[in-house]
């Protein structure tokens, strides 16, 4: 049984690396501006390769900076370990508990599996994935992305600081002392045997439902496509609607249009940004105007529809209005939905059903993306969501109950131990 | 008869004072840059200054910088001056046409009228009105809008330089030896006896209708509201649809909403600024987002209406979609509609009679606010439109021929001289 203490203070006591956005007057109020390679995230790092290694597991860091601690099981074979990863930087203005809490839960299943003496039969671990966020260099789950071969090496070395062009990614490794030599490759360098990721959920389901542990079956797929769209600078005052290009009137009816249409398909339509970069004055129509889609689904075929009919929709709503506005979009993103592995679900199934009940879990698809969307193109994977409070995350009142915190890293605990006999049984 | 080259070459010759934004290579081929109080907009004032002192006339600088040129008529009767006015400031990114034409052709009126040894009854005159535009100390019909009571001195005397708020209008009079001892105020200082604006149309109706004289029979309403909508950051992959407060969708329906409520009213309602001040990011839902609207109708019960039902919809708008957003609004300008005079009206309709005939020229209601909304309010005013290319104003490409200048130039010199003798008509 896991120290819920111990998991709680540990959690915060690290906090104190990159805390910010102070919000209520106890000490744990406040968010965490923990951005990647800073000080403050090498401070945390450092930090946790002394506890790993205190727990005597050995430590081995990739090119991508990725942190692999390794704990040897009673097998002592040379299969690769059953690990628990998660990351360690946070967004700007993030929260206490995405990413931290997964790695601060894999060190507490590690902490009392030596307290009680107890062994796996493989070997157990944990991960501290470098980036996940892609908050500094802008390239979310960046280096399970390099370590799965789906992002180049030298494409993520080469991602630069946001605020200064230039300090890259791979100077801030070196700078730190993390650029490893082994080689960021889940064939050629450190392999894994499973992944299996605690998260908050990040939404409001699992609250909204009182369960209290998501058996996460997948993430859904998402693409996100840039928009640019183009009219004609016009006095608002002297220029008849029926004589207007309106950039930014067109971009409203497309904005509308993509919510209804993912409405009526069940899926998600999100516009985060949207810009009108010419001077804007209050009687000047815009000449230009850019805006994001965001379109999210736990099948692609669906994010394909929602797609297909928002563009066909903005097709017909530049020519409208007016003279009509041109349009030009590009993909930025495309990540199809995966599913996780059936074996990894059936641990968390039976860990939670031990721990919750049937009633207390509920299957989930993960509406975000997360480094085990990655690791499992390679290796065995899954995630447990534990509930946060009003669903709020990326944002610094982001909140995890002690209990919740707790019951997650239970949860953990007791899908690797099933997950590792399902393993010996496998042969 | 007036001398078009001589216009169309003064005119242009001016412009060298703030040519800015080159879009050809013919020389006249740029658009201007002169805003108020800059050097440029003085050494063009010590110009025009320099030019009616030739002419004989005599010239008044008010406290807002407002030049009176004035032209002694025959009766030497102390009843004041019939004007013609304009402005010779510009917009950042504006034309060589807008207001420069109004003023280039009162003083081309007052030439001809001298070459050909021709006095009118009443004193006759120019006026340079400071700061129409209102882009470098945001306030547009500034000092006409002193002259007429409705914005006070010590306001306008206190704008900021948009860029640098240390400048202030009345330090920038000061430096250029523009802040004059003469109040600034329609009946205890520069008296008018009535005001005639030769200006671009800067929309397009003239040229769509083939005519080449706006009769101008007043000006339109409108107001302009400023909104913000709130609503809370989220997840655009974990957050259902049901659960946002997504204040950049609410606007886009609000936007759209306008457009067709405006339609519906076959009035003008034009959103041209939309900002989405916090962080953005194309997976975080914005907290908030804040836009104009600027609504116009020649009825100011119109634009009330429109007002009323734009309301109405955006209240419905932001109760629905997710769990709804909070939205506040406030009135930024309120300018409501002018019928400019019938006797000064019928002058310029004889004139288009005379010049193009009863299919050459148009009623026109103006789409957009000048000095004359304001001059309308203590003297008999009207406005003389003629085309400008595809109705682009406010624009470096903006473009009134040769022909149009003339002609407008010509209607103006004939509505003068027929006003003058209507005005001796009424004693
Ligand atoms: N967990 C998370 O926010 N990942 C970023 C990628 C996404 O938008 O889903
Ligand atoms: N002529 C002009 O652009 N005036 C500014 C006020 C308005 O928007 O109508």
């Amino acid at each position: 049984k896991i120290n819920a203490d111990r998991l709680w203070e540990t959690l915060h006591e690290t906090c104190k690396w990159g805390e910010s956005h102070r919000y209520g007057e106890k000490t744990t109020e406040t968010g965490m501006a923990r951005l990647t390679l800073t000080d403050d995230d090498a401070r945390v790092r450092r930090w946790l390769a002394a506890e790993v290694e205190k727990l005597g597991c050995t430590l081995s860091v990739d090119q991508m900076g990725n942190m692999f601690a390794r704990q040897p099981g009673k097998l002592k074979s040379a299969k690769p370990m059953t690990a628990m990863g998660s990351h360690l930087d946070t967004q700007p203005r993030g929260g206490r508990y995405d990413g931290i809490l997964g790695v601060m839960a894999a060190l507490e299943v590690l902490r009392t599996m030596k307290d009680n003496g107890f062994s796996t039969n493989f070997d157990i671990g944990i991960v501290n994935w470098t980036n996940e966020e892609g908050a500094r260099f802008p390239k979310s789950m960046c280096s399970s992305g390099v370590w799965a071969g789906a992002v180049p090496i030298q494409k993520a070395w080469n991602l630069q600081d946001i605020h200064n062009p230039d300090v890259k990614l791979r100077s801030e490794l070196i700078r730190h002392g993390y650029l490893g030599e082994l080689p960021c490759d889940a064939t050629s360098g450190f392999r894994l045997g499973a992944h299996f990721e605690l998260h908050i959920e990040q939404g409001p389901i699992l609250t909204d439902s009182g369960r209290s542990i998501g058996i996460v079956q997948g993430a859904q797929g998402y693409r996100w496509l840039a928009f640019t769209i183009k009219g004609k600078d016009a006095h608002t005052g002297t220029t008849p609607l029926s004589a207007r290009q309106d950039p930014l009137l067109a971009a409203s009816r497309m904005i509308a249009a993509s919510n209804d249409i993912a409405t009526r398909h069940d899926a998600l339509a999100s516009t985060g940004i949207l810009k009108v970069p010419s001077n804007a004055s209050t009687n000047t129509i815009a000449s230009e105007v850019t805006f994001t889609l965001d379109i999210r689904h736990p099948l692609d075929d669906v994010v394909q529809a929602v797609q297909k009919k928002c563009l066909e929709a903005f097709t017909r709503i530049a020519a409208q209005d007016g003279k009509g506005v041109t349009f030009d979009w590009t993909l930025e993103t495309d990540s199809p939905a995966v599913r996780f592995d059936k074996g990894c679900i059936a641990s968390v199934q039976e860990a939670a059903d031990t721990l919750v009940g049937p009633n207390g879990s509920m299957p989930l698809t993960s509406g975000a993306g997360h480094d085990s969307v990655y690791t499992s193109k390679h290796c065995p994977t899954t995630m447990i969501f534990v509930p946060c409070k009003d669903g709020v995350s990326h944002h610094p009142t982001e909140y995890c109950s002690p209990e919740h915190c707790a019951l997650g890293t239970q949860a953990l605990l007791e899908s690797v131990v099933h997950y590792d006999s399902f393993r010996l049984s496998q042969g």
